[in-house]
């Protein structure tokens, strides 16, 4: 990227410039970290302070944003109506490197009877199963595995060493990252009459709809029957283990490292931090927001509330408690000193 | 599957059928999940409510059941000896997909000195190093990795993208999941001369003996010297972590991301929720069962308890202390009115 | 391995030896559970009395270690300065299984682009995309992935099935164990105009310095912009999550399934247990050292500290609130007796 500062203005289609419009651009950086060659951008409130002090080339920042003190007049300053959409499309167009181009490498396995357009990307070392279907413009890394009857939609990226087992569906403009394992058997033992464990048949499926990611080395289970299900718009971080028959509701987004046991139905619009751990066969309310390492061992059914501590409450409740408890080394003695004051009175 | 209801009483030798043996059945579903084809079962009297709702066109209920109610006259009430055992094992024969058939794919990587027996399945991209010795009836899925002098026994089942390092030995009737990594080196150093940390060599293995499962991304670290060792019967979820020289007993079971941290001795029958952690050098009793999430930071030795909290206590102790817990935000207002009362007097 | 107890005190320039020269030396093995054929080593004074009962056939031993008791007359003693470089310098030389020979198996897929030198190990199923650069004396086991960009220097180790994604820089003397994860975008989202959740482009990189090890199935996320880090001698275990922007300081170790959220700076030297979380945009001094399963949701400022706890306190802090918690059951009931006197009084 080589662009003036007139140029990107004009890009972003701004409503205001201050400053030199022939300020020559050349990468992104965040407003701390900027350096005179690079464009920023100022959305958060919380970091106002980093604008008076960036040595950022030019800077986004919103139309009706006033700003308590002088703005430097080393950096252009270019109002746009949203900051962060401006900034992060221009990082799209002129920094996102771009996806492999349609076609196969060699070495890639695949089934007669698997349906691949000519508009996709077929990595090498690539396992496609028999009966798969892809969509257009699906990307398929190297070492992939898409095992029998696999389908995947439209504009779906699946990255490599990516582990889809047989019958999952997944949905068009999806992401699976690297290392990712969809439609692992779920973990379900009955007694058996010579064995201890003996293994329950997993024979449901992954169902993924679109728009959804699941991260780097995450685990979402095939269901016993039935269907384990990751609804429109989730998104899932790293090491994140999801249960058989677990159903994820739209847009609800969970961070790394929380697992979520089988049968459990997590409403939609949820935000769950990372590490938390939701027990099986329960319900977990829409629009619930739970904090990291959170342990929820009974249904939350009260949509929109916020939860804390293992086992949860409310987060107002939880953080009182947290504040005695941290009480507790000063607690005790006072106590002792009433009790020994009244077996003296 | 296409069976009538008799059929189907036939072939679990039913005790008794109380409804209409003409009804068609075609597929497997839950209770409370079933339509008028699919065929369910009842065995955890904690569901019995599913029984009087449910639209399932038969279900199988232990023969010795007596109902608290009139069952539904739409269903084909089928009495057997083990409800689950009859319907697993038809979910089994009717619904279960065959494992590949013998034989190789191409693109396999086989060291000339391994020894691969004709009834195997050997994969496309499957990685299989010198001395390797496989059994009768292996199945190698695409982008297994084995190591050398890894040997595998009879019905094993290493599903794609799993690592079995150098010199591991598994047993007969184990299935390791997808991406699972066994045998990679132990987290261990010591303080070098020029180095702050100076890598212990990590040349012990990992042995796994018969029916043993190991679940997706689970990682099983090498024993420095010596054996890492999962005992007949180790039941393992996803995402586990199993430090070097960790010993776990038989027919243990343990649930999705716990970690064991090296040299701890876990006993037999024991049963570990999901997110626990167990520190390095301890020993675990045979038939302890812990919670979800626990902490264990000192050894148990009385055998067969309950655990939970972080540093666990007994169940009981910990759930009133849990109790008391929430209860501190009006307890310490209390002790405060105390405290006025008797400044004042 | 042969040797004598004189062919081994002589290899590691004994000070002096006690006991037999002509036992025969054929393996290693802890104090605990060594043979008459094993040669064992004693560092640690917490396992001293495990000397008074070794069967080893020989130990090394500081040389100014001074007994308790008499040491059992059947096992050689052999006095060093550093019994552990020792002992571990043997196991390196006799028991250590040599690394791959330089070379390529087939089925490597090597862009022409990439640059090799001759002394490099290229496993079968490797992906060396665009550009990468490799130095001298790397090693690239199967199935290993290297995007368009990756650069790593001498002497690393790239194990099975890890996954370097695009730009990724990797120092010397590293090692990256088998499923992990580096690269991988990182988990950022803004609202969208028409979307709940746009993905923010994840253009920056990983960069790793010289001698650091990354574990099996940890994930490294690429930066939003700029640089994630792991600083020259970091060690991760297993199943770790480092996010998008993080930056961990010399030497710092962290044990497995730790996550550390977005834009956090862990200090150099630090020691990390397992299952810790560290929420994102924090600052975690030098030298702290965190036991496991504590969760940091505040920045820690004052370097070499102890810390415990979920929120985390001072460990001597955190250990008293631990203590008197456990005395609640008994203290509650004592403040209702005092309330039940005082009402009476």
């Amino acid at each position: 990227m080589r662009l003036t500062s007139s140029q990107i203005a004009q890009e972003v289609q701004a409503q205001r410039v201050q400053g030199n419009g022939e300020v020559i651009i050349t990468d992104f950086a965040s407003l701390d970290s900027a350096t005179k060659q690079d464009l920023s951008f100022f959305a958060d409130p919380k970091y106002e302070n980093h604008l008076y002090e960036t040595k950022a080339g030019a800077v986004l920042l919103p139309v009706n944003f006033t700003p308590r003190r002088a703005l430097p007049s080393h950096t252009t300053w270019i109002y746009v109506n949203r900051p962060d959409h401006a900034f992060y499309s221009l990082v799209r167009r002129y920094k996102l490197p771009p996806l492999p181009s349609w076609g196969r490498e060699p070495y890639a396995f695949i089934h007669p009877s698997a349906q691949i357009p000519e508009e996709t990307y077929i990595g090498a070392f690539t396992y496609i199963g028999e009966g798969v279907k892809l969509a257009k413009r699906v990307w398929v890394y190297p070492f992939a595995y898409l095992g029998a009857g696999v389908e995947i939609g439209e504009d779906t990226i699946i990255y490599p060493h990516a582990v889809i087992m047989p019958n999952t569906r997944i949905g068009r403009e999806c992401i699976i990252h690297p290392g990712a394992v969809i439609g692992a058997d779920g973990f379900g033992f009955y007694q058996g009459e010579n064995r201890i464990y003996e293994r329950i048949p997993q024979v449901g499926r992954v169902i993924i709809e679109d728009d959804v990611e699941v991260g780097a080395n995450t685990c979402v289970d095939r269901a016993t029957l039935g269907v384990t299900r990751l609804a429109r718009g989730v998104k899932l971080d790293n090491l994140i283990q999801v249960g058989h028959n677990v159903q994820i509701g739209e847009y609800t987004a969970i961070a790394a490292q929380t697992g979520i046991a089988g049968s459990t139905t997590v409403g939609a619009y949820c935000r769950i931090g990372g590490q938390v751990g939701i027990a099986d066969h329960l319900y977990v309310a829409d629009r619930s927001s739970i904090t990291a390492q959170s342990g929820i061992s009974r249904s939350i059914t009260a949509p929109g509330k916020s939860w804390r501590g293992a086992p949860v409450q409310e987060v107002r409740q939880q953080l009182l408690m947290e504040a005695i408890m941290r009480k507790l080394p000063e607690l005790y003695p006072r106590l002792r000193e009433i009790e020994k004051y009244l077996s003296q009175s």
